[in-house]
């Protein structure tokens, strides 16, 4: 075995989307595959950037007086059961631990899927008066859900995330708190994933099982299939009613909470993915690089090389995520493996530079190399990854814009998919009929009734009648 | 229903120690019960303890080379059956998912009771040269372990933690870990957590499913019980060998990688509980404790209270975690509410101190109240935060010593746990028969063999033949 094991070249995304999705998750050492079907490992470089997501949401929910708290795994199948749509909706795709130990259990447990279910249970316990009220909790935990067929990060059996629960006083609250937390994902996209979003409600169709109303962020992936990366849902005073969450009033009558819950998941991280990487491999938004600055010597045999780069890497340490690697591989491997992992900056220094008392810093998004002088690389390094940080959102806003269409018609909308496959924009009737007609005829479905309508034409893009909401489409993961 | 619900009193240690545990933590909101048997609701009080203790063991971790990931929380039962000792240790306890949505699953899967397997299998796939060496794991989860009965933190069905995996080149590193964890977890309890540990190893009877040597920390309760407070465990190459984890050495031949794994869990805070807290409730050491201080003003309706207790409030939140409670409930209410969550130091601050420039700090662990300049509030307030941080260590570690004896056979063993509940130091011949016996007759197990031997006697406390080592002995949680 040669030492210096090959960084090999991943398969090209306009070849195969798939495959080369595939192979930036493997070989930027994201993740590993288990022998438990669809169940994905997260190694210490994709956790990492979960880590990096996990704390600067968590910061926006406490700075939002969210508190965390953790409910059990499972939930018993007698309370999954009490709320009739919900259970219809999960009831197909749990797994089920049927024995403890030696012993069967008399009232399955399923492993959360989601777990409205238990926090109504505890609300009930805990809420009495309108003093009690708002509770707003969040939990971070991992959930199960039974799929059929997996992709690591988009859909596995097993994921981790957050979801936010929480009860108010009146329905203007709910529907209040449901609307803060989708701006609050759509925020935490565009400012720390550059990853721009399409806020919108979601058709009775595509809600969530038992929610009034469920609203979502959607972003377009490079091939232009669309991603829902997260939800937030209004579930009125229905879960209320069903696991008798009440509460006296100032003017001590009895009334039902209203409830909402919104998540994200490590989802979120194959939309960066396949939003800003490119065939050298994984591209990463500062804020959420596990490495943000790898320095890379070059003769780093030459006497001095070694020690003025360390001294770089002590005074960046102060001001962002550094690493020196100062292996005995070769710079072009180097070079190449720091790409294949997505790290913004890399900062290359060899003799010559130290001479002139300068360093080159090369972007991973665009491969600019620019020379600046050593002692201003603190503040060069700080203002490059602000600048990358932009510039990846408007590179992917402007693609996004690219690959948006609208369609006035059914003939349009089926040509817009051969030619620019992405986003449509077209007019909708309101009538589900016609929103499964042109999934079946299409392959796209609803993604959302954006917040920001607009007027395409006055009649449904399927049956000619009369349009009630623009509706955006698309072909999803 | 009166606006203003008592802070009810809690059962006294004396009287019933075991309710008293109960009545704290359901009285400081640190759980709830679930209607899952054996799992608990971690409130956002009690959780954000275990944040707090997570956070800054993390950062050890951290600081120390160790690197996050997560396994999935299924281990298929053939992969769980791959170490012998290991599937013996831990089959019986384990929750089995045996279908996943309509579909019966042909390979069970349990749900995680620990992960070894999980990693082990992970690590025969990415170890393959010494180059690879060594790998330091940590994950953050819960697991599941079908207990009989159960009590909140100390014993519960699932429960979070982390699991610490790592694999060396050689024995020694190996073992460099397993004792390098120990003493982090002992450095942790004694800085962090003010209580104060036994280093030492277990007994074979006491190991490990599947280790070649566990070590554990030992802290004792209010009641003189034992409390079994982190173990970190060798395997030596036994995994290793199961689990075919083999990598290329410097001389280009095949080796075994050896094993360490080390946890700790949520019962840390059964722990703290047990040492620090009293008969008004909670007492937290002020590294863990979610609110440090309490600012409680005095008729506070006066002109000129609120305003000056938010301005202390904004000072001291630049310092430490502080709240100020403006609620309408009296101040007598408030004392107890935040007595009862162990709240560190609470400031009393009525019109008269404000005209004097001053206000009162008192004490939660001693109840001492002294009166500050209000300029030096700040000053004044962190330093005794120090002062309880470490007054409390000495005073758990000065209950520990004066329930710990010593015996030289089994009369005095059996008098000390009639008089003096708490640690026996005894010797030991090293055979398990008289471990068995000393159980059986006197219901105290073997805690451990303390790193820092002494010598009670010559003979074994249970059999008189010759001693090998002194053990550790107690009533155990």
């Amino acid at each position: 075995m040669s030492k210096e094991k090959m960084v090999t070249a991943i398969t090209s995304m306009e070849d195969d989307f798939a495959q080369w999705y595939t192979d930036i998750v493997k070989k930027a050492d994201l993740i590993d595959y288990s022998s438990v079907r669809g169940c994905m490992i997260l190694r210490p470089y994709g956790y990492a950037i979960w880590e990096l997501i996990q704390k600067q949401l968590d910061e926006r929910f406490k700075a939002t007086g969210h508190e965390n708290v953790y409910m059990p795994m499972f939930i018993p199948e007698s309370l999954l059961q009490k709320e009739k749509d919900h259970v219809e909706g999960f009831a197909p795709e749990v797994a089920w631990v049927t024995h403890g130990g030696e012993e069967k259990l008399t009232d399955r447990l399923c492993v959360r899927p989601t777990s409205e279910t238990l926090f109504c249970e505890h609300y009930s316990n805990i809420v009495h008066s309108y003093r009690d009220l708002p509770k707003l909790y969040n939990q971070w935990c991992s959930v199960v859900r039974w799929e059929k067929t997996t992709r690591p990060f988009l859909r596995s059996l097993e994921f981790l995330w957050q979801e936010g629960h929480t009860v108010h006083a009146t329905a203007e609250e709910a529907q209040e708190e449901t609307i803060a937390q989708l701006n609050e994902y759509a925020d935490f996209c565009e400012k720390v994933l550059s990853m721009p979003v399409i806020k919108g409600k979601k058709t009775d169709k595509e809600k969530f099982a038992g929610a009034k109303s469920t609203y979502t962020i959607e972003s377009l992936m490079h091939d232009g299939k669309a991603l829902q990366s997260g939800t937030s849902h209004n579930f009125g005073d229905g879960f209320a009613k069903a696991f008798d969450i009440q509460y006296t009033d100032k003017n001590n009558k009895l009334q039902y909470v209203h409830e909402t819950s919104w998540g994200v998941s490590t989802r979120l991280i194959g939309g960066l993915i396949m939003v800003h990487s490119d065939n050298n491999g994984l591209v990463l938004p500062p804020k959420v690089a596990p490495i943000q600055v790898i320095i890379v010597p070059v003769m780093q045999k030459k006497e001095g090389v070694l020690e003025k780069a360390s001294e770089i890497m002590k005074e960046l340490s102060k001001v962002c995520r550094v690493r020196l690697d100062d292996s005995d591989k070769s710079p072009g491997w180097k070079f190449s493996e720091y790409e294949m992992k997505g790290v913004p900056i890399r900062v290359e220094l060899g003799p010559r530079d130290i001479e002139n008392n300068q360093a080159v810093l090369a972007r991973r998004d665009t491969g600019e190399k620019v020379t600046v002088k050593l002692s201003d690389i603190a503040d060069e390094v700080l203002s490059l990854l602000d600048n990358i940080q932009v510039s990846l959102l408007e590179k992917a806003t402007k693609h996004r814009n690219s690959k948006t269409s609208e369609a006035k018609n059914m003939e349009e909308f089926k040509n817009v998919l051969k030619t620019n496959q992405g986003f449509i924009k077209a007019m909708w009737c309101g009538n589900e009929e016609c929103e499964n007609k042109i999934k079946e005829d299409t392959g796209a479905s609803s993604r959302c009734m954006p917040f920001e309508q607009e007027h395409i034409s006055d009649v449904c893009v399927c049956c000619g009648k009369p349009a009630e909401k623009m509706v955006v489409w698309g072909k999803a993961y």
